[in-house]
């Protein structure tokens, strides 16, 4: 089901390399905007990269846990709350979509609630929200490879668009958990140091939080066989679509913007699936969330920002949109030493 | 001839900060973006502040030094030529403006060459370079407070045309050197932990540099007994002009997009002569220039962004610019729990 991914062609890295370093500027001078134009334009394979109709997709679903345990202070009701706030462009994320002329698509990949027909709002929906992985799987092994396929189809149809450029976002209620719980799994750093404050619980929810993960984390480990069957097991439906949508865009050769701590837990099963996954992720930000900084780690990944966001919807990756933009950008148009008559050093 | 900076004010902290916590998203979920949108709030005295005109001046200068020791791998001619370049577009700044809609606008500080009249270039010229401050004094206090007051002038006209933002560039051959060594005056910090690569010496280079910039520093250590003084012996005409646009850009309430190693140098300079001057400072970025860190732990300054640019040129305070913008924008475009019917925590 899962389309092979192709490592980005090395045949131009020199070429790119000499176009960034003969720009009129010390030699390294961008940092890691000349790593992100090299990488774009490995990933496009192409000297003079561009990006074509940026997009985000935020996928929406809620999580059985929350219903029966006390690891959010906020009630599902605000996941089917927030997606009306996104179709009514009042969330972080139309803000700064808007501000960066950025495409933004919301997705109800299982939200516990039915939404009235909106051109918005695509309508991928498992189920009403996945089981309560404290006592059952989160999903049926056939429902994590249709939200994969139904996150591969969404990507698919925006690059028949003409989009190259797509980061992903999320909204949950409860879904740190369920990132934390496959952070443990992927990068076997022990549940309890995946474990956060989420949208913000205080020192004894954080407690109460990693108790709870640790025995779910206990009481499925041994049944997981498979990067598909973790996803299953710790959901949730966002998570497992976002994957699906990853995988697809690297087969597709798109540039990936990745987000924070959740979109991060969906790149950790591609990446189980695909390592040349990671050859078109370009890292957005640091999650202000304390896993994420491990996963990172664990990818090798050096984000573009650090502003201590903790939004999820792809706020990060929207925030920092500019930035790629600036890494394109002084290198299809910034003059050469020889074209500036600047001497060299 | 300074005028008086007045501490921005806290009347509507306040209201600030509820109107950040009511927006649609955790308590502080937006890290840093929220501390900016919180001092602009208050730099303005509103509670929706606007960005007008947004503005990078780029301050450029020659510096005697650079043809009596080796302190740069490049000639001076490039300060020239790199104007040159500044005015037909083709430098990183104008690539990053462009991008952000920032009106670039280029001065002679005290080049030494000659300019064509071009009606975008600002000719504020102090001195076809500065003196070689390994012999003696850049300048002659006189010099410097011309050059403060052209810094003044330069910035009160630009928010006569109605500018409320306003960052600070720079370009001149050398001009790390006169950075650090008004860093160790104003700061204490030994000069040898002062002194970095500047352009990309290497490491016998920077040997080099580093012996000469303790000799000058020893020179004139016991002769310097203000700020004024301190820019007047170390240079150059950009840095002084730039501390003189910085103290005028505060006096008039003005946001200040703080960029690199130099602009920090002035920056120093301005904070000894009035320190309400950090008030109006928003830091965008630390350099990968290796004093940088230590002047903004000095400052207790924590940047937007930390990309390892080292370019100069007001492109760290460019690069950052959407980020300033996104604070703006969640402030005064986000929805509210309330008017988006979403529960609270």
């Amino acid at each position: 089901m899962i389309s092979k991914i192709e490592p980005v062609s090395e045949k131009l890295t020199e070429a790119l390399q000499n176009k960034i370093d003969f720009k009129t500027k010390p030699l390294g001078a961008l940092g890691l905007l000349e790593t992100v134009a090299l990488q774009i334009g490995k990933i496009q394979n192409t000297t003079s990269p561009k990006i074509t109709k940026p997009s985000i997709v935020v996928f929406t679903a809620d999580h059985g846990i929350v219903n029966s345990k006390p690891i959010s202070p906020y009630p599902q009701e605000v996941t089917q709350q927030m997606v009306l706030n996104f179709l009514n462009g009042g969330a972080a994320i139309n803000v700064f979509c808007k501000q960066n002329h950025i495409h933004l698509n919301i997705v109800d990949a299982g939200v516990n609630a039915d939404f009235e027909k909106n051109n918005n709002l695509i309508n991928a929906k498992i189920a009403y929200g996945t089981k309560d992985f404290s006592a059952e799987k989160a999903m049926t092994n056939e429902q994590c490879k249709l939200a994969l396929k139904k996150g591969k189809e969404i990507v698919n149809s925006l690059f028949r668009k003409g989009c190259n450029t797509i980061g992903f976002g999320e909204m949950g209620i409860g879904n740190t958990s369920s990132a934390a719980l496959l952070m443990s799994y992927f990068t076997q750093i022990n549940i309890k140091n995946c474990v956060g404050k989420g949208t913000g619980l205080n020192a004894k929810g954080l407690q109460q939080k990693t108790n709870i993960l640790k025995e779910v984390f206990e009481k499925h480990k041994t049944t997981i066989n498979s990067p598909i069957e973790a996803l299953a097991t710790f959901g949730g439906f966002e998570i497992a679509m976002i994957a699906g949508a990853i995988l697809e865009a690297a087969t597709l050769k798109m540039t990936i913007l990745v987000d924070g701590f959740i979109v991060t837990s969906s790149l950790l099963a591609a990446n189980a699936i695909d390592k040349n996954v990671l050859d078109y992720c370009v890292f957005c930000h640091t999650s202000g969330e304390q896993g994420h900084k491990k996963m990172l780690d664990f990818l090798n990944a050096k984000p573009l920002l650090n502003l201590g966001l903790r939004l999820g919807e792809g706020t990060g990756a929207a925030v920092a949109f500019p930035m790629v933009s600036s890494a394109i950008n002084f290198l299809n148009e910034m003059a050469t030493f020889k074209s500036a008559n600047v001497s060299e050093a």
